[in-house]
């Protein structure tokens, strides 16, 4: 999960087909050269022991995508990161939760009201889910403080950012969890804050959004809650407000309009019963290839514009296992673009 | 029209069943005898003259369910003012009209929206309906004085109320219309408010609430938009400001939100056809009755709890006509309540 170019959709895939993340590791150079390209650079086996002592010297632990802690509902997502570093309280994983997201420069009224739901979420035996950024997600953390929330990080589990939320940041490892997907040290840039928010959309049963402006990264967790089939939720404001447009116009797009906890309560219900619901993370592929190679036919049916594998897989004739065996080496030879709804196209 | 007793709703079942307004008074006693009570107290042909005598001096007119310029939609309501008076520039009843309604002590914010939406749906060509009061519907009317506007007050066409709207009034009288259900010289009084927002929602496309308490006279107007088949709008505001509950509870029901005029365009767009479609306001009961008398089973079937009107004819087993009749006659003797849905009962 730490090589370059080797996602968690193509971390998923080696490990269905693998088995194990050594024979994972053994068969990525062939498959990569098979698909046409350079073995992507592996990271080694010291490399790896280095992050876990590290990992263990920070008092963290780590979480594997279907064992143990890992969030049940985060499970269930594509892209779900295979490792998470936690720091704080396990126990706040195994409670139905709610994401509380919005704008890092919001009024001084949309964060009291921030705080106050998610303290009354607490009420409700919620957690808590929010980014740690300045601003809502600060004061949604603070409302929860006492009952339970929890920080997802864009950078290192000992990385704090926005330096002025360190104290913040601390107050959770004593009293909260903060989940971090990047290794120990990791200063956040701006792509990683599009991972961070799948993470808080993934682990919730929804997503309360209070106030955003249009093209945020709010808004990116909704859609993202909304694609993975949680509870959107937006709380309204004036339109005479332009930090309320981005939540007004996800309620015109179906959101649901929440003004307090009990709102938010009756909209998560119908996922009470699937935060514990274990599912197999890793499907293996049982299917046997018998000698089948559908790499050239696959070659042929991709290009530059996106096709759902579905059809590429309806096209070739070939059996699906073999379609998904000549995708993942065209994948580890740097030559596939993965896009939304299960696509792929071939990178120009 | 002027009758005690005889709401529109039976007015029309009377000129549907007796062509024109002297047969139906000349039946009136009989009927109501044979419903099992007294006659209501008619007026005379001298009251009505006065009446019209007293409109034309004002330079009013009369506007006739089903006649002229009466409003096409309006007409559709089953309980639809027989008669309006109109003073002001008649054209502006032949084209499209949105509501807009709100709180009388509406924050300034909530009125400079109203003011601004009114203009700006008077750019789209359409004419905005309000209540002449204070507030929301003032702001409402002043926005769109310059291309068109209606005012629909409770009281009788020549009575300024609130007292301070006599000038805005006036400004609708020269430069937009005003209607009214209640004779001239009528102090509005509280039962009359909710006839007059009857009328507002039924004469337009939508309804837009902007700021609006629970349980406040413009949600009444949202439910009766609603139950006219209208589109019902609201304008979200923050959670915070109690004003705003009334429109998030809306919306959390059903309501569109809106934050601007092209939303409210595209809202009502599908009633555009409607404004102009001419229906018959009194449909005539061709049913032959051939003598049959349903009285004495009518009265057996109806009871203190409200009953379709449907359910009534199927279990008499009689022609609905006569049925009709039958419920007529205990509606003018006193003793018949109409409900929501078209369900009556027997007045305790």
């Amino acid at each position: 999960m730490r090589t370059p170019g080797i996602g968690p959709v193509t971390y998923r895939q080696l490990i269905a087909r693998f088995g194990t993340s050594a024979a994972a590791l053994a068969a990525v150079p062939d498959l990569a050269r098979r698909g046409g390209g350079k073995a992507p650079p592996l990271r080694s086996r010291d490399d790896a022991e280095r992050e876990i002592a590290r990992v263990e010297k920070l008092g963290a632990k780590w979480l594997a995508l279907g064992q143990g802690l890992y969030p049940r509902l985060l499970a269930e997502l594509e892209d779900a990161p295979p490792l998470l570093i936690a720091k704080g309280d396990l126990n706040l994983l195994d409670r139905q939760s709610v994401a509380i997201v919005g704008a890092r420069n919001a009024s001084a009224a949309a964060c009291r009201f921030a705080r106050g739901l998610a303290h009354d979420l607490g009420q409700h035996d919620l957690i808590v889910i929010s980014g740690l950024a300045r601003g809502v997600d600060s004061a949604a953390h603070d409302g929860a403080l006492g009952t339970g929330t929890i920080g997802v990080i864009a950078g290192g589990i000992d990385v704090f950012y926005p330096p002025e939320n360190e104290e913040r940041q601390t107050a959770l490892y004593e009293r909260g969890l903060v989940l971090a997907e990047m290794p120990p040290g990791t200063e956040p840039r701006a792509r990683h804050f599009p991972y961070r928010n799948r993470i808080i959309a993934g682990m919730s049963s929804g997503t309360v959004v209070v106030e955003a402006a249009p093209r945020s990264g709010s808004l990116i967790t909704a859609r993202l809650a909304a694609e993975a089939g949680r509870e959107v939720m937006a709380v309204p404001g004036s339109p005479l407000d332009p930090r309320a447009q981005g939540c007004n116009q996800l309620i015109r797009d179906g959101a649901t309009l929440v003004q307090n906890a009990p709102d938010v309560v009756e909209a998560i219900r119908p996922f009470a019963s699937q935060v514990r619901s274990p599912r197999a993370p890793f499907e293996p592929m049982l299917e046997q290839l018998n000698g089948h190679d559908a790499l050239a036919t696959v070659e042929e049916l991709l290009g530059p514009s996106p096709v759902p594998v579905d059809e590429i897989i309806r096209l070739s004739g070939a059996p699906s296992g073999a379609v998904q065996l000549a995708l993942l080496e065209i994948d580890l030879a740097g030559r596939l673009e993965h896009h939304a709804g299960g696509k792929v196209s071939l990178r120009e």
